[in-house]
């Protein structure tokens, strides 16, 4: 029998809200992995409702894959990370809900992937997926950068690139800008043969539409495009940019992490690719570290004030 | 007795539909204005019952100020230029509307801009309000740049200004890029406290929102702002670029309107203000001129193919 079998043995979960993606993790007190769950966004930002629905669509997974039962809800421990509750209003919003579990101690996305990644150790990480973000942790100091949103930030995502690209092709259709590859790549990609296709298809386009375009920006910049080579440029100056402002505060590590990570590390400056340090633990463990140490901390202040 | 009220006497109507207003004139036989009335967006992408609304909303108020009654309506011959049908799918869409008028030409909003701006001769305009585009006609050429939407596209446009200053106000807040007056301009205009504040505001906000704040970087950069002055004049300058654009086909007249152009205007290169002419007749008299230009084509073709 494993431990998550005992009743009143502690389970913890780890939970990675993001827009598009939330995952769950189950591990025992002696933080072996019992299951994991993936499901949609987990971002407030969409509704409550459909963040909710996501972290107990996956909690459902992980609880059956570890061999557990809805039932067992109600032992968890958790930590969860999700997007958006940097923003004051859904922090609120989110903590006020009635979970379903022993304990929830919530942070943002960004929290729990810097706790990951250096297994809870000062360091900075840069998340650039369909947005960008970074947070440096070091000592009790912490700077936090970006993550605002879409179109006006985000600099240097996968949305900020398919925009970019979508922006140049159609200054190339108008004679307004120098022709690209681009151009070809974005019709292809989107199934679309002609300009005024291609607008219908991003008309009210979300982040996550743009961000699927975003790799066309390295494969022309690859292939020799100039304008190609100008947004990848563009878009890894931003990213280098988040990258010196972190390193202000001297962290001893700095990771990249999100989907665009690998395609962007070739194009930042040599001095930041010299700084790049691995993942240490996925955000999801980074999650079960920030639930144990929240709970340690209570602990901490409930003798403190005994 | 006016013409207008004479069952028999043949009445005008001109119809200026953009992504905020739709205003309609009533025009007698011999060109007298019998009537006008401003409604709300007549876009067909924000649906066609809203814009159809608008468009018969407008008519009932001009035809009201004419002294005429719904009833009249069967009597107008429209012609009717709206935002969003330069889009093939919007102006089939359009075309098949069963409308209440005797006749009903449509066009998209630039081109009766245009005839209105050169009274139907040869020549050039840019509108630079909300969105941006431009068109010329010289002759049966023509060239149309721009208007393919937001954030991808109309760029120099109030949308494009307002998302400029947040996108430059968070690159100040997160120290990544140089202090700049428009911090607490927007903050005030748009009465927020904090960046998440302003985050909140503008999330999911519309071209419209975005464009209520361009006026902001005028006064930044009028009050010798670094970072305004470097909006302004990247704005001025795609502004400038779809003049020359333009420019290319040699239109004896080129005229700037929409809600920025004034302000633009100092901004824009001087060959380029040296080329700008006073529009002469607004777009809905431009619709008109459209709606009995297209009257008189069907006539001719009518006799051609007798």
């Amino acid at each position: 029998m494993t431990n998550a079998g005992k009743a009143d043995e502690l389970l913890y979960m780890g939970i990675d809200g993001g827009g598009s993606k939330c995952r769950a993790v189950i591990v025992s007190s002696d933080l072996q992995i019992l299951g994991k769950g993936v499901s949609g966004p987990a971002n407030p930002l969409r509704g409550m409702d459909v963040a909710t629905h996501s972290v107990l669509d996956a909690t459902t997974q992980a609880l059956y894959q570890a061999g557990l039962t809805e039932q067992d809800r109600s032992r968890l421990i958790v930590g969860a990370g999700l997007a958006g509750v940097n923003v004051p209003e859904y922090f609120q919003m989110f903590s006020a809900w009635q979970h379903p579990f022993k304990q929830f101690y919530l942070t943002h996305d960004l929290h729990i992937a810097c706790i990951g990644a250096h297994q809870g150790q000062d360091g900075a990480v840069i998340i650039c997926g369909t947005g960008s973000c970074g947070l440096a942790i070091v000592g009790s100091q912490q700077i936090a950068v970006g993550g605002h949103g879409f179109p006006y930030g985000d600099n240097g995502s996968g949305a900020w690139f398919g925009m970019q690209i979508l922006h140049h092709v159609l200054l190339a259709q108008d004679k307004l800008g120098p022709q690209t590859l681009l151009t070809n790549l974005l019709l292809n990609a989107s199934e679309t043969d002609s300009t005024s296709a291609l607008v219908t298809h991003f008309m009210h386009a979300t982040p996550t539409l743009y961000a699927r375009y975003a790799v066309l920006a390295f494969d022309a910049a690859s292939a020799g495009d100039a304008v190609a080579k100008r947004i990848v440029q563009q878009g890894a100056g931003y990213i280098g940019d988040i990258a010196r402002r972190l390193l202000t505060l001297e962290p001893p590590r700095l990771s990249l992490m999100g989907g665009l990570s690998g395609k962007l590390l070739p194009y930042l400056p040599s001095d930041i690719q010299g700084r790049i340090t691995p993942v240490l633990q996925s955000p999801e463990l980074g999650a079960i570290r920030f639930a144990r140490e929240s709970q340690k901390n209570e602990t901490t202040q409930r003798i403190s004030t005994v």
